[in-house]
């Protein structure tokens, strides 16, 4: 514990869910790190694939300041990351990528998905800590060059675009099958979001007006690479 | 071609040789990426995985900077790393770690190994690419984590250290056989070694020491994770 732990910290129901919440962060940009390097591995060039690599290290440079936040706060970051390594590893397993441009879709479409979700919570956050998961959501510059590749794959042949949409859905759906399944296990996580005796959250409502703007997002970026979503 | 270009480089067999030797540098440094990040996969735990990741990380950043050097000499950095895509990926192909262990002797054994021979052929450049390349082989921290580790490994098990010497010998003959099949390839590259008309080089005794000191310290680091070499 350093200086740097926020006041807020001081209430245990709110320090646990805080720490739940950058061990989940830390491990999606270590889990990103490891995705986006072994999809380098598909790349159909030395440029796409030093593209990549970047992005991975991008990832990586993100997970090693949420650990180091984390253990400023006074917490483990290996702990800290456990509980959501099963629900992590899942995701990745059901929807590795069988080529080149299924990877790139699910870094383009996977990582907005999940920034958008982090930086709906992070309003709830103290200062400090919204600040570091905000920073840590920062686009890798995956867009600009997942867009160009993939337009240019539906354009050289325009029956990619019913294959990626179709592995569009599935990303969505595996996200949320295992988005559930998590807050169904992390009770302070999920409190942040649905607030407490003495903090504001979310009614039923305004849950169903996020998981509207998600949607809403989720689709312009499928429109972005050319899909239907 | 920028204001960066080193006035050495108006001798073009010599700037061909320095275009091939950032070239393999570069390479070797996003194999090295690939091969860390492959290997974080095998980790036994989360933290052991977020330090392959550290130094796959470390190898793109070197990497990134290497092609950035390269631009600046106006060659095409993709280009440059073509004639050694071969002999660098029958390595790793040949050398594919089959547990944690033999990946973690790899990173250090082997990224030692090719750093000590790049040293002594900086010698030979001019000022401004010897910086650049020294640079890019500063040690990524990989060395204290892998003693530490290897040697745990060991102390748990000494059959360990049997197993793994045999991998440390096969990392040298391998890298060996690939690096003269390099040198066969690329005349400029080696002419940069054994010299020109004009330009010193080792002659065939000199090239015996380069050869010893290699070796020497080969068998210090394989001494240092309490393996015979």
């Amino acid at each position: 514990m350093t200086s740097a732990r926020p006041p807020a910290m001081e209430d245990p129901v709110y320090a646990e869910a805080v720490v739940d919440l950058l061990g989940a962060v830390a491990y999606g940009e270590i889990s990103a790190f490891e995705r986006l390097a072994q999809d380098a591995r598909m790349a159909p060039g030395l440029a796409d694939k030093g593209e990549l690599a970047r992005m991975a290290s991008v990832e990586y440079t993100h997970y090693a300041r949420l650990c180091d936040y984390l253990t400023d706060l006074g917490a483990d970051p290996v702990a800290a990351m456990e509980p959501f390594r099963e629900a992590f590893d899942d995701f990745h397993a059901r929807t590795a990528s069988s080529d080149w441009l299924e990877g790139l879709v699910t870094a383009y479409v996977g990582d907005g998905l999940a920034a958008d979700f982090y930086t709906e919570i992070a309003a709830f956050l103290d200062p400090e800590t919204r600040t570091v998961i905000i920073e840590s959501l920062r686009d890798a510059g995956n867009a600009e060059f997942v867009v160009d590749r993939v337009r240019a794959a539906i354009a050289r042949d325009h029956r990619v675009a019913g294959r990626l949409a179709l592995w569009g859905r599935r990303l969505m759906g595996e996200a949320l099958t295992q988005a559930q399944r998590v807050a169904a296990d992390r009770d302070a996580l999920t409190a942040l979001l649905t607030g407490g005796v003495d903090r504001p959250g979310l009614d039923l409502a305004a849950m169903g007006r996020l998981f509207t703007r998600l949607t809403e997002n989720h689709t312009k970026r499928m429109e972005n690479l050319g899909l239907d979503a």
